[in-house]
Parts: structure tokens; sequence; C-alpha cells
């Protein structure tokens, strides 16, 4: 596994359809709903006619800690949900969580602390088991 | 307009529904398109049984700075869209939108200093406009 400053990433050899299709069952094994789906390839070109690689978007919510997150911090919205990527890049399909402890730190709320960890430990479960080199069995 | 650590926030006299749709028109004309919607009080009520005051994320973005963004770092996809919340909280209704400047700091990329320079001014104009306190006449 890899780390950005900001995400948690690893390559697959799957295809990419199969990428999202795991991470989707991945996220859902840890407990996240995706609340929303991004095709950013589809909205490049049907906003910009631009031709771009597959990327998906897939925004994640663990009900029970966005809850306490709220709780914690009422402004939090702005910041949710949190999102696995899964994208193609000259010729490897890639898939990659948002680092949560890296993204809440700009809250400044130490309440948020213990669930970030939560949050950030279960995505990287999703992204080491979609990309199928740590595989549920 | 008020400024946590990591969004530019307001207050309105505006009823919750008409709020929201303030914020979808606004940004609208600042050229963001709402590519993801969250009922947060409705996932939390299905999900959890937990009432909650009314809260909706609309996930934004504006597809020319979108795509520059990419371009310059691939990874960003785990942090977008960009969001604006509105939400109800003791009695007053709030209009927040993420400090895009302070969430791609976590990037270290300097090429993203010019879009998330513009991106924070276009959503503090969302604020300022959908609030009703600096209109559009």
């Amino acid at each position: 596994m890899l780390a950005t400053s900001y995400t948690l990433s690893d390559t697959t050899t799957l295809p990419f359809d199969e990428a999202v299709e795991r991470a989707r069952q991945e996220l859902q094994a840890e407990g996240f709903g995706v609340l929303c789906e991004i095709d950013v390839q589809a909205t490049l070109k049907q906003k910009l006619g631009i031709e771009h690689e597959p990327y998906t978007i897939l925004g994640a919510c663990n009900p029970p800690l966005a809850h306490q997150a709220l709780e914690a911090e009422p402004e939090l919205g702005a910041l949710l949900p949190c999102n696995v990527i899964v994208y193609r890049r000259d010729g490897d399909t890639h898939i990659s969580a948002v680092d949560a402890e890296r993204m809440l730190s700009i809250v400044g709320n130490e309440q948020l602390a213990p669930i970030a960890a939560a949050v950030r430990r279960r995505l990287a479960d999703v992204v080491a088991h979609a990309t199928g080199k740590n595989g549920r069995s």
C-alpha cells in the first residue's frame, strides 16, 4: 500500500469495472454505504467534451461514525462523505481512499481523532481487500 | 460571513428548504453543478433511527476547474466534490461552504493554489448570495 499526503492507495490488476464493484463490496463489508457515486469520465465528457480515462468517485459513509462526528462537529458535513476513488492512469488501475486522519486534521477538533482513526483503518482495509492483494477468502 | 478553520459560513433567515434551493441556484450562477446531494437527516433516520435536524450536503463541481485540478493532481478525486452544506441548528439555518484553499492545503501541490483560490472565492460568493444578506438584485 502506498500513501500520498492525503490518500491511501494501491494498484490492482482487476479490470476497471470489477475494481469499482470490489470497492463497493468492501465498503459495505466495513459498514460504509455509498451515498453518492460520480462518474468523472462521463461528467467531463458531458460538460466539457473532454476525453478522460475511467475515473469513479464513491462517496462513502459509515452511519454510526458519521453521526458521532457530526455531534462533535456540526459543520463537518462540509468534508463528508469519505471518498474511495477508482481510476485508470497510464495503463494501471488505482484504488485510493482519502486519509481521514489527514483530512480531519484541518478541523482542529480533538474529539474527532478517534473517529478519524477508525475511519482511516477501515478504509485502508477496503483498499487492501479491493485491490485483491489482501483478499478475503 | 464567519469562517471556521475549514469552512466559510453564515446564517440566514430563509426557511430551510428555500435556503437549499437558493444555495443550488447560486452554485449554478457561479458555474458549479451539483453532482450529489445527501439528505443527512433522512440518512440518519433510515440507517440508525435517529432524529436529526434538517441537514443537506450539496456536492458541487465546477467542471473546468475540476478538470484543471485533476490534471495537476490525479488523486484529487479523493477530496472532490466541494461541498456546500445547509443545516438547522439551535433555531438557526446555516449555509456553509468548504474552504477549498484550506482543504487542498493538505495535498501539498503548488499547482493547485490558484485553482483552490478561485474555488474559494466563488464559494464565498455562493454563501454570501444564498443567505440573502448580499443578494443578487
